[in-house]
């Protein structure tokens, strides 16, 4: 049976690549299958990489075809599991990230978000899972969720059961954006980059990701941690999480590389977490890297963009630059330690969580756009 | 008192760059001072480092003046000990290394190639060592040690002794290179890259620090080991050493990332161990390397080389470049695995070894140079 439900479709960005959200009513056609678990929405957090997917124009070959479904921080109860679904029975709050196969060569030795299928897992594989008001077919199953809907059918590699670190509702619908930037950045530190005591860490860009890495250079005490970002509130935020220097890029007269240095006195910076996927900013910030130093993008870079790398000082150096994804963890590994930290009051993202009833999707899209929240989440 | 000994000293490279190798009596001046020892040198090995040292403009602000002696993969039996010295006794059989200042922030993380000192340990600390016949100040303790004299002081800290490990004294002869390239290339691919037995391994460059790696990937049991190089007998050295594929490049026609992914059908290349440090070699190996997939170098690059990386690609398939030196690893640590490996036949290092008599140094340079010998050995 046909179930109606509230959703934020984007629809093909237009010739400017300006993206097309409509808040529509949808129709879910599926049940869940093999492995698949329907589910009501309680809350979704809007990451970066939403607005960036739904302003890329169609590839097909991925299965990047609009009308789509995005969204992938989603917070859940479930309603119904398919058949040999282990994870979560039918009540179970739980929360959602991105999914892999776990059965490649990659997943097999814990390297879950380098998956050999993760295209097909994330992107490509939701043909058919909603209908449009006007009856064209949205796919679903983005990052193996589209969370953007009140209900919608999920894969159960995306899920983490935390039916047992929770307290209350409130919880679930708080830590509903956990599953994407939030564990990516912190991910990045821990897992990534190793982060140590000794370390002076410089991240660049100040979304949920590069704060999500702030909050875990605090939690391994690291020596320095450097905060770049162009927008005031977003490094005040930073500092209150554990920045101990921060720098405003839009007041830099020179080379931004050039001020970094100079605010650690030409001390070793040892990790670079770079969020933005600026070209300029990436470009600059390698040569803030100190010896030794590891500079580990996580933000996607521009489509044409080739970096240059001045190979014989690189190599003089001992340095390294390293594309990382998604906190080198899954889910279900990382999700229950930030809930801990949360708990223990490291790791508060109530500071960047502001809500937003679904019914105000597109408003709080805007807010995103222009900084103005950090972390919106929707209730559904 | 003034001690004379032979030695080979490398005089300035003339303005074609071309290095000024002579074979003299010299004298060491000094006798062992804190931390340091006199030795007795039983062989020493060549390595491509001396030989580009050796032609290279001096660089006054580095220590790298000339004359000088190089040398940095030394056998030696201790004659005299300074003051402080516990690494050694006097008659001990002892292996040299580079050298680190054990005390600095690096160092004190077990990072010691990466010693914040490194230039000043390894480069620039020699001044006074030496007197060449005609009167002339030449530098030592290069890497430690200045092991192309047949007496040297060397520092403690490029010290492995070696009494408990050797059955005879052939022994120490033929394993004076372990210091440098061979730990460089089986290090770097054991600490540095992590190998495991799913990778399949790219190593570009057939010198000790290529064949090193092919060792080392064949002792964790790598899936594939493709060994590229452009001398044919090295390609059958490294076949015998353990490589499952290998690739001359003279005979090459297009591209040669895409000759090498042929060899492999497409299968993910995970980890590249670039030895040749030409910068068109690396330009195009880059383009091999599989997702998720590490890129190691280890060879120097030209000094203005810039590579350049399609980032959006490179950050799609989540790779890295990375910059190694020495293994990850000191002497005191690697030297004994190897000899390990060694004894239980799994590191022949008798198959790249060539011995000349140190009055034919200038030979045994020659026959480096030209690809003849892959590890000459001289004998003092």
């Amino acid at each position: 049976m046909d179930i109606e439900t509230q959703a934020l479709v984007a629809y093909a960005p237009d010739s400017n690549l300006k993206a097309d959200w409509r808040l529509e009513q949808v129709k879910l056609l599926l049940s869940p299958k093999q492995h698949e678990l329907k589910v009501r929405m309680v809350a979704t957090g809007i990451c970066h990489s939403d607005l960036v997917a739904a302003s890329t124009p169609p590839i097909p070959e991925w299965g990047m075809t609009f009308p789509k479904v995005f969204g992938h921080e989603g917070a859940a109860i479930v309603e119904e599991v398919g058949p040999d679904v282990t994870v979560a029975n039918i009540g179970d709050p739980i929360l959602l990230s991105y999914s892999y196969c776990d059965d490649c060569s990659l997943c097999k030795i814990g390297q879950q978000p380098y998956c050999l299928r993760w295209a097909q897992m994330n992107m490509s594989s939701g043909q058919g899972y909603f209908e449009t008001h006007d009856g064209q077919h949205a796919s679903g199953m983005f990052l193996g969720q589209s969370s953007f809907a009140g209900t919608s059918i999920v894969n159960e590699n995306s899920v983490v059961n935390v039916k047992h670190l929770l307290q209350s509702d409130d919880d679930l619908m708080l830590l509903a954006p956990l599953g994407c930037g939030l564990m990516t950045g912190s991910g990045a530190v821990i897992n990534g980059a190793g982060g140590q005591p000794h370390d002076i860490v410089l991240v660049t860009g100040l979304g949920a990701v590069g704060l999500g890495a702030i909050m875990a250079a605090k939690i391994v005490g690291c020596e320095e941690i450097i905060a770049v970002d162009r927008v005031a509130h977003r490094l005040e935020t930073a500092r209150e999480l554990g920045a101990t220097k921060v720098l405003d890029s839009t007041k830099v007269r020179g080379n931004l590389s050039e001020d970094i240095r100079n605010l650690v006195q030409g001390r070793r910076i040892s990790i670079i977490i770079e969020t933005t996927g600026a070209a300029q900013v990436i470009q600059e910030c390698v040569q803030a890297l100190g010896k030794h130093g590891r500079f580990i993008q996580l933000g996607a870079p521009p489509l044409n963009f080739e970096i240059k790398l001045p190979l014989h000082a690189f190599f003089s150096a001992n340095q390294s630059f390293e594309c990382h994804f998604l906190g080198n963890t899954t889910g279900q590994e990382w999700v229950p330690v930030m809930i801990k930290w949360w708990r223990e009051g490291k790791f508060p993202i109530e500071k960047l969580v502001k809500y937003f009833p679904a019914r105000k999707a597109l408003q709080a899209i805007h807010e995103m756009e222009t900084g103005t929240a950090i972390k919106p989440v929707l209730v559904w």
